[in-house]
């Protein structure tokens, strides 16, 4: 059997988070999200961010992006985004579905910046394109990096002048809250973010993210927006019960982030030790690996992970995704192995 | 605190689909629904209905509806409903949200007919109205009635002869195929229907409908459609799990049906017996009592359920739903309270 | 060859718009509706209804419908019509296409009233419907019936009251308002109205309807909608040229109107004269015939025109349409076979 | 005055077009394009490219690219386009707006090549991208440039090897076949497109873009398409006797396109006469003129155009777009004040 460094949700639900849904199995409650874990979870999301907001959960970061985008365009409007955006290339045109054009730019590392808003801007201004009034950020980016306090402000800042909405997709804002020198929650929310999603999937949650609405005027008659998309669950209340959970006094949510940052630390520090090189040093979860074509080759028969790009004639880069569940041992083993693939002499990695 | 009769989910889960969930919360596995236990789950179905089907699982009702609607019409077709349709009166839109116009008709008791589809298909004839190539079909229906063996033949036969497409919505087929005198799932689902619903969460399910393709032809890239709407789950092991469960060799699925059905039952002798008049005879779960507006307004301080129409001057219809959890003593109390309001001497209610 | 009155846009151009068609063909000027006549018709039409507003010009009736309902609503939101509005019945679900229900309501005589409105918004209070927030009226209705100024104030101030933005059809407005005791367009432009259209093609345009908005929010971005959906067109100049000679001195496009209405009236005499009935009294240019069925099929083989409906075992109802082109010759012809036809002594039609 | 060239719609109808639109405005006919001389149309084209195919007449190009791109997607396809396609920059999301992506890549000269499909396809493989099922090629491109015959055949053959529907947007297909060493129209139609527009708008007609469907699947119920958009015209009779007329014995349509080009290279020969440079040797009836940038703000006072991009710090590229109307007065006056706005020594231009 192999050992999954595809992604972070191979894995299945944190026993706590698992604790949390099954307390909250009995009795009757209201259904859609009204009930009374729903709203504690709703205030404890606020506190932790100490923001007002409207809160809401959803099943899927999917459907959260295509509901949250949806809701903040007219018709005729669009949202700028890096080609890499997960609403680019990872939901099969969802954000279309809606009706809505995405403006793409090159970016690098899968973060937008000033010029990158102004370029999309400048060829936009009548009625013959689309009208951009959004910026879509990642963070962190699927890329695995994480904007820097100073490069988020800057973005973010920029957006604001240009009277744009600016949306965040945290579906693993977790591992980039809780990445070294990272923004606060409570910097992150107060930064002049619109509305943002708390992943909770990605972090050991079963279905689950948080759509927060900052801005007064996008909370308007959202739940209009969630029932026309399919979003309202009758049982919201796991949902809220596994977010009133992350949320608890123990910030488990930031903790199973840095978690999964963590374990890529152990991976990436023992990828050095055997003598490989890595693409980029790892800011969250992610590690990519440089490997030659025939190690890559062998050990896929062992481990699973994506070839993220030909790096030379006789090299790929593969990427490895740990995550809160990541374990330890098989890190170790998959050095051991990665070493040997290589020929290169085993190191502990620790 | 009041005792809910207003729906069949506001209870939790059915213990045994808890304990199913977390047994397979273990280990990693492939995400979006290729993981075995939905493998399982999906031919369990199929042996259960002795159909061979494309089996999908969703989150939501309103989003399997919108779903497997949206993706067997070309753009300019529509699709038949009667009035009382979820999809009509219960979904904001989310049909005509995929682009798509529902043509309805006034039906009897929730249930389309041959000459409703007739009536319907007399006024689209030509490129200036939709081209009407679906019926949507509610089994259990919205008011808690079912087609006889008889009727659902005649309108899925008449629908196909028309060279319709024919959609069961099946939030409550459970209940449906739990029925008196029902169809058995075997004869449901080789009578011509070639999508049909299998409800999860009103029968004590978390999230979950699955969606099952009988028509070879509506199969085609369904997954596409699935990703679009935002409904495939990364996780989607844990949908899987319930249905694994519910058609598991004890046909706990059926038996959650045929359980609310029986405490509706229950809960209408009883009203009966107290001299009360119901508005039709419950063939679900869902009853529907004539009562005095003092005293209906008397019981809603202390229970909950819907006023369902006018009856007359003096009295209403309203509705209380029983589901598979709904325990004896709440329905006893209920009817002692009942009796009180409205004057008559208590009785046993069984 | 058969005469039609199956319609009004049977015939061409009415002579004069052809010459101002022509006499604006000269010369370089600004396209996409920018250019100098369009900003002349724009005055006029502002100084014909004395209504502050903006006037876009689109080619077709359809196009104006969509465009206009789509730029008013949110994407949850929908609009209140009647069963026979032109958007329910004749337009292939183009307003569905753009992702809004149409919530219908059967109407007497193709009109809206405010208990009409009321019954629509009854059933639509939460977030598991969609939220109407405008009402579609037709004037004149599909039914060739018109609003009495009484009926109009009253139904439009009910849903001004009820927060409704107001949309009417006008694709027969000449009619309506060149119908005997209407309103005069003043007072229809001052009755509350946010947006109406002005027929051009039914009263011998070659294409084109204006869009004229009163209300200033919705005016927002509006040429944003029309390039959208393709209606922005690079000669928007002999649209202007069209509705600048309709407004110009003489009144043109409420001449037509009116000669339509005459024309139907000639047609309704005679009917009478012959001894036929009348399935009612016609109000603008729609006449309905009581015919026994030989007769209309004998008719038929002569003339163009609809079935509208059956009258009882042996008899139905034909609709014969006028305009302002139908020649009188025409009219007498049809009388004398119509007697013919149904064995009544043939009378002189004036 | 400024002389306009900005654009080939400036000008109004070419006279034999308008003489064809009044010669059909008398009498009755039938509405919708059902009529005699768009029946006439029809077979002139099919006769003229030699194809067996539907076509339908629309008023302008955004609508006819919007309704045929979408009509040959279902709701997760998208189509390739190279980012400069009119549907990615110039149609305000129309595509967008009908739920469909656009999957864009950098494309030289405005013309997608294998290499680019292949790109394009490579990163679109199972259900979370959408399923790019068609072609955007532009003919001759935004940029004026054309595809040679043999980069034409190999583009589309490879688009059908890859099972890609091949769609062409042939605004200025006119322009495109009637340049120097162009395909014929014959060796256009039967190279393997599936739909093509023939572009009536820029060579002198006044409203009309005719769709042209050569595959036989894609015809099926093309006129509700159609409908649903608004694009079918109740007096379609005046867009169809357009191009009876363009596709006459004399080949006017064809012969348009030839004398905007050859207005064109009069212009550019002169703009070479004269000293100046050109950006590229004009293909079709754009010239892109190099210009130090004072002499480009001198000359705007007189003139329109657009600043196509910058050259360099001094200078910038103009475009200046002749079509069948324009004068050669006006260019040879051009040429002088060009001269004299960058102090060269006028020569006469031919």
């Amino acid at each position: 059997v192999k050992y999954r460094f595809f992604d972070d949700y191979s894995e299945g639900v944190h026993p706590q988070l698992m604790s949390a849904i099954a307390a909250y199995n009995g009795g009757q409650d209201e259904g859609y999200g009204l009930d009374e874990v729903c709203r504690l979870a709703r205030e404890r999301i606020m506190a932790r961010f100490e923001v007002d907001a409207d809160v809401h959960f959803v099943a899927g970061a999917t459907q959260a992006n295509l509901i949250a985008v949806g809701s903040m365009l007219r018709s005729y409007q669009g949202i700028i985004a890096p080609t890499t955006g997960h609403i680019v290339v990872h939901e099969t045109g969802a954000v279309e579905a809606t009706g809505h054009r995405i403006v793409t730019v090159e970016a690098e590392a899968g973060k937008l910046s000033p010029a990158l808003i102004d370029q999309a801007l400048s060829t936009h201004h009548d009625e013959h394109t689309v009208m951009p009034t959004a910026v879509f950020l990642t963070h962190a980016t699927e890329a695995g990096t994480v904007y820097t306090p100073e490069e988020f402000s800057l973005v973010v800042g920029h957006a604001k002048d240009r009277g744009l909405t600016v949306f965040v997709d945290g579906a693993r804002l977790a591992m980039a809250l809780g990445a070294s020198s990272a923004m606060t929650p409570v910097a992150f929310a107060s930064s002049g973010v619109d509305v943002f999603t708390v992943g909770g999937t990605k972090v050991g949650g079963m279905f689950g993210e948080a759509i927060v609405i900052v801005d007064e005027g996008l909370r308007r008659d959202f739940r209009y927006h969630l029932k026309q998309r399919g979003a309202l669950l009758a049982k919201g209340r796991f949902l809220g019960a596994q977010f009133a959970r992350f949320f608890d006094e123990d910030d488990l949510w930031l903790e199973l982030g840095r978690r999964s940052n963590e374990n890529a630390q152990r991976l990436s520090r023992g990828i050095e030790a055997i003598g490989l090189s890595l693409a980029q040093a790892p800011e969250t979860n992610q590690v990519f690996v440089i490997l030659p074509d025939d190690a890559a080759a062998a050990l896929a028969a062992d481990y699973g992970f994506h070839i993220w790009e030909r790096q030379d004639d006789g090299h790929c880069v593969i990427r490895l995704v740990c995550s809160w569940a990541t374990a330890e041992a098989a890190i170790d083993r998959f050095l051991v192995d990665a070493a040997a693939a290589t020929d290169t002499p085993p190191v502990p990695s620790s």
